[in-house]
């Protein structure tokens, strides 16, 4: 009566959609054909989406072994194209980063790269909450497009060795339609989910190698150290199954990375460290991300040799002259490259400053990214229109002496903003000791899968 | 990027339903308010299926505690109308079966306890899978209508002491919502969400006391004994949160009930033990249900003289008198109930043989169930048209005795149906043993919350 809604086993066709999500359900293994059969579904609309969405949480409750996250990861890329760059006569490198406040390095390792003589064709996201996105970085710059179709991404690419686009329809679609319903379904946090969704996009480029720079810490997706190891380990082992050089970086976002977070503000900055300057942990980590990227294309030796190539790229220009190349390329006003000027300013600055002498012992990263997000330099929804120009610039970093009256940080804002809110949420970010903090984990925690 | 698809808490406003989702996927305890309001949100369409998919599969993993289940129950209950039948001068009691193969007792127990004075308001559903329903072995009769209006059965029930009617669209428009979702996302199994189902749907008729006959065996959905008994723990006490007297019987569904499957067949079988005659195993369970159901309803001080009073309805045939005016009031012809061959009958049969010796050891129930169903007497899917007329006599039961070349039973069938297959199921059914099997389990093997 009420109960008997299952036909048994006996009347079974194959492949029902819901004993595949009641399998799941019950702890069990799926095969790949199994895997292949929801993506295809996804990608093609047969599958209706509240069988997708239970699909998703049982995989969320019950996990999934390293087979099947390689066997999903495999049927989300061949769910669309996947580039092939074969001819191109080097290697083709990229880099992925899980996402963090201040987290801005794609826009200064992919021309060191490029410039050094390797492929990247990078296909990077937007922002959403409290973490921002590369594409909406290089939209700051006035005219810059990265909506390319493949052609145009793949002329970008032997134009410039270096291309910088978002997700075409053609990329994965089996991601960019799972990836929607994750995120209204509470289906995103998930190892095996996000492995899949990151590593199918980055293998449709048609790259050899991949660094990924898995943060951690309050401003990161992963808080704990050994989340992001995990995500890290899983991420390598599924690359290297699907035949690719890859090498995990667990980085540290327990503070915002560089000084500046908010679109233009952070390419400003990027040009900065492509100029030799800019704060130290940014230009830190976008060496020894250029460094490894370069090691795993097999452009040089070892890591050591990528290093020191990377920081010739940054001091004879030729970097720089790469990005300069790729704005054009893009559309871009590629003046920005030696004028930063002339990209958007917020009209007004507001700082926020100590009440007290001391020491920064910490700074609450996501709450940092949330302040941007709320002066309008992120998505709360999807459809949400960015501004540009606003931003935060933190004057102060954690271990830094202040005083009572120092400035920590300045905000860029534009008439409209909820400036008041903001500036609340940012005063409660610096948190001040006495006593100086000990000394602060290394930028790099830890390498994974090298 | 890729990971920031989540507002932090400080941006969320009050009540998302993936904040929702979420905190059940992570083991938390959803409030009486939260549950309400996904509830009605399924009930009103606000809240989209996937959303609903992935919250009810985030359930069926986690699980809910008894004080989330009272909430589901009474958020589905509220989500419709609940009959309210307080000026009826007697105490309303019903009767419900998580679901058999030849589970048909509600025809004889609804007549029963009415014609001993108490109000039966029964809402039952259809059959689905391998087992029957209520609704349809009414539907068998010629005329017979179960899609009352609330104000039929309303009408019926003064009339009669009984209305045997479906389920409305303003009873418990949530559960309607949520059970044919569940349908089709693997989330039918979860003790939680089959107790919200039955107990709002039940609570919604307005009674003051329910009696459940748990299933449990090879024909049942909870094969496991535990699992049964944990289901009616649930049920007693969920019931009992809110006011009502509930006892459920946990009983045996390793052999069908009774020695009919199918439908008109069923209604036949009904007439027999309304005339003090049919099978043993059938009449039993009918007086030992209508006994508790006299007891619960304080018609009776005790379930043995709850058991006598039903033993004199029958024998008097006040029973079947309130049967045939029931079968009246519903539009029926109500000569089926003296003259059983005016209901349909298959022009066709066939009989199943032993090949050799011995004794029944056991009788694959599902399988029975499935064969019926192939037959053309249940539904695999939701629209199918049933065929009241046929179905299967057994003519022998576990412990019986058999000759090579007996009948162990008899297929009722109509031209055009999958007969060879039906055959090959039923004699695959049958385990025919040298030895006597041992003395079977009873027929009622516990009885919870009395």
């Amino acid at each position: 009566m009420l109960l008997g809604g299952n036909l048994p086993g006996l009347m079974r066709p194959l492949l029902r959609v819901v004993d595949l999500i009641r399998k799941k359900r019950d702890g069990g293994e799926l095969t790949r054909e199994e895997i292949a059969f929801l993506v295809e579904g996804a990608a093609r609309g047969t599958v209706p989406d509240y069988q997708l969405a239970a699909w998703l949480m049982a995989v969320v409750c019950r996990g999934m072994t390293r087979a099947e996250t390689a066997s999903l990861t495999e049927a989300m890329l061949h769910s669309g194209d996947v580039m092939d760059f074969s001819a191109l006569p080097a290697a083709k490198v990229d880099k992925h980063s899980t996402g963090g406040v201040g987290d801005k390095t794609s826009l200064v390792v992919a021309p060191i790269v490029a410039a050094a003589g390797l492929y990247v064709p990078m296909i990077s996201g937007r922002g959403l909450g409290h973490t921002g996105g590369t594409l909406d970085k290089l939209e700051s710059i006035p005219g810059f497009r990265v909506n390319l179709s493949l052609k145009e991404f793949r002329e970008a690419l032997i134009a410039c060795r270096c291309a910088l686009g978002g997700q075409t329809p053609e990329i994965a679609p089996a991601d960019k339609k799972l990836y929607a319903l994750r995120d209204v379904t509470g289906t995103i946090e998930s190892p095996t989910l996000i492995c899949a969704s990151i590593m199918s996009k980055k293998l449709a480029e048609g790259i050899d190698a991949l660094v990924l720079d898995v943060k951690t810490g309050d401003g990161a997706f992963m808080k704990k150290e050994q989340d992001a190891i995990a995500l890290a380990e899983l991420l390598a082992d599924t690359g290297k199954q699907m035949g690719k050089r890859v090498v995990a970086l667990i980085t540290d976002m327990d503070q915002p990375l560089g000084k500046t977070i908010g679109n233009a503000l952070e390419v400003q900055e990027c040009l900065e460290v492509m100029n030799g300057d800019g704060p130290e942990d940014l230009r830190e980590l976008c060496l020894e991300l250029s460094a490894w990227m370069l090691f795993l294309g097999k452009r040089v030796r070892d890591v050591a040799a990528g290093r020191k190539l990377a920081q010739e790229m940054v001091a004879s220009g030729q970097a720089r002259d790469t990005f300069r190349r790729v704005v054009q390329q893009q559309g871009g006003d590629e003046r920005v490259v030696d004028d930063p000027s002339r990209l958007p300013r917020a009209r007004r600055m507001e700082t926020v400053r100590s009440k007290q002498n001391g020491f920064v012992a910490r700074i609450a990263c996501e709450r940092v990214g949330v302040a941007s997000l709320i002066l309008g330099g992120g998505r709360e929804k999807q459809d949400d229109v960015i501004d540009p120009a606003v931003g935060i610039v933190l004057e102060k970093k954690v271990g830094d002496a202040v005083k009572s009256g120092d400035s920590l940080c300045t905000v860029h804002y534009n008439a409209g903003a909820r400036l008041q809110e903001a500036m609340a949420m940012l005063e409660g970010s610096f948190v001040i000791r006495v006593e100086p903090p000990p000394p602060r984990t290394p930028l790099i925690r830890k390498i994974v899968g090298a």
